[in-house]
């Protein structure tokens, strides 16, 4: 599923991508997703992120004790989500701090923006909940996403 | 919210009620409460059963390292629940093991069926998630719920 | 459950507040409310803002045919969320186009604030799902929690 | 994604195959698979019957008006499932009847069974809600995952 091309997108920034595809139970009672849905795709996005270009699966990070709550999500609705839609969701790192990532998101249908998003991420020792410094490796790996 | 009104339900058997108000988020396409939506509306009520009957919140019980998780449901969709329906949900206990316990729910809308359910839950160490003994206490609020 | 208490907040302005009692449902693997469901609960406060200020159910004006797409969400995470927290949620129309509302949410759980969001939604004909004009009865109750 | 291997399953039964991939979004606070989210992937191993199946998919066959709510579930939870496991589940047909179609769903994990579910859906009309007869196509493709 998740497609890490390391294609250069727009501004020279190399993007991964990958495909969400819209199911039933995304949908609200307008028939499109329900936009506490579209915020769940900037997770899965960065779950097969982890799968497709980090390298080593984001529930294997999960369990040896690393996590990365959202501090801040910032998104625009650009057009409906439909049932059965591929979403195309593009990630791309805008900056690794010491112990935070940015992350910048766009979604697409058929190449039709559909959403944007902006979120802001800190790394955590799940056990403490503390702040901890991104491990080198990941900073790394984070920072090939960026440029 | 919860209301354990203590009162005599149909076959002589003692309900725990509650009331959940049917949210946006529960709908899916058709405008109606989406199937596993209704299934999470059998643990909401279970919550409220423990803040209202139980006499300690499941938060706190959970929080001690007890955990009921769900071996097996059955569940009949009478009726459509729709947007805004606040659904009378009743809670009996039909049978308490060693360290499992047998419920029955219905649920209705003004007094129209809408669900109704049977679940098997085991009583699990939240750090070992192995069975271990319902604890007395807790034995005997379930069984008052029972007959 | 909305309490509609048109008390003044700060900054002058008269905020509608509700509480939203934390799932089960609403949890991750982190034992704290995902993310995606605390953005759920905007709507969540949305629908009381209807019910408890606008002195019309959401739903009742949904089957009228009338829709408050979400167009941009910006949300921060201040405090992590727990099971059983009693989250209150205020609102305050923050400004009132010819077919769009802008919110402001704030949420804190015992005083201490947990996450706060902007939101702009636009009005729709849920038939057509066209932008319409905001009707002038739905203005007035927007602009009296707006100031 | 889904996988219709037309394999003879155990009893002689074809069976329809397809994988899910567990996301941080489907666990509770236990770090396992919440039970309504599992309830929900009988819905997505549903659609991708369609998809794989069928050929034509839900999303497809749900615009042109018909669908397929859901009037019983019966399902068994043998063993938790955890962040990141790729969920095979296959789905049989065990009846067709002129309105109503019985399935049955096995879930497993690298071969550990982990549910087993019965689903008893009716065929409604969309716009009226009204159960009509299967149509002829779509029976033939059922009868055809049944033995």
């Amino acid at each position: 599923m998740p497609v890490g091309d390391g294609a250069s997108g727009q501004q020279g920034v190399a993007l991964f991508q990958t495909t969400i595809l819209v199911r039933f139970g995304d949908l609200d009672a307008a028939g499109i997703a329900y936009y506490p849905r579209l915020v769940n795709f900037l997770h899965v996005a960065f779950e097969d992120f982890f799968a497709g270009h980090v390298g080593k699966t984001y529930p294997q990070i999960f369990r040896e004790g690393l996590g990365f709550p959202s501090v801040k999500i910032e998104i625009e609705f650009l057009s409906p989500v439909h049932y059965g839609d591929h979403v195309n969701v593009s990630l791309a790192v805008e900056k690794v701090g010491r112990s935070s990532v940015h992350m910048r998101y766009e979604a697409s249908v058929l190449g039709k923006p559909v959403f944007k998003a902006r979120q802001v991420a800190v790394v955590v020792d799940m056990k403490t909940f503390k702040s901890v410094r991104l491990p080198n490796w990941l900073r790394e790996r984070f920072l090939a996403a960026s440029a």
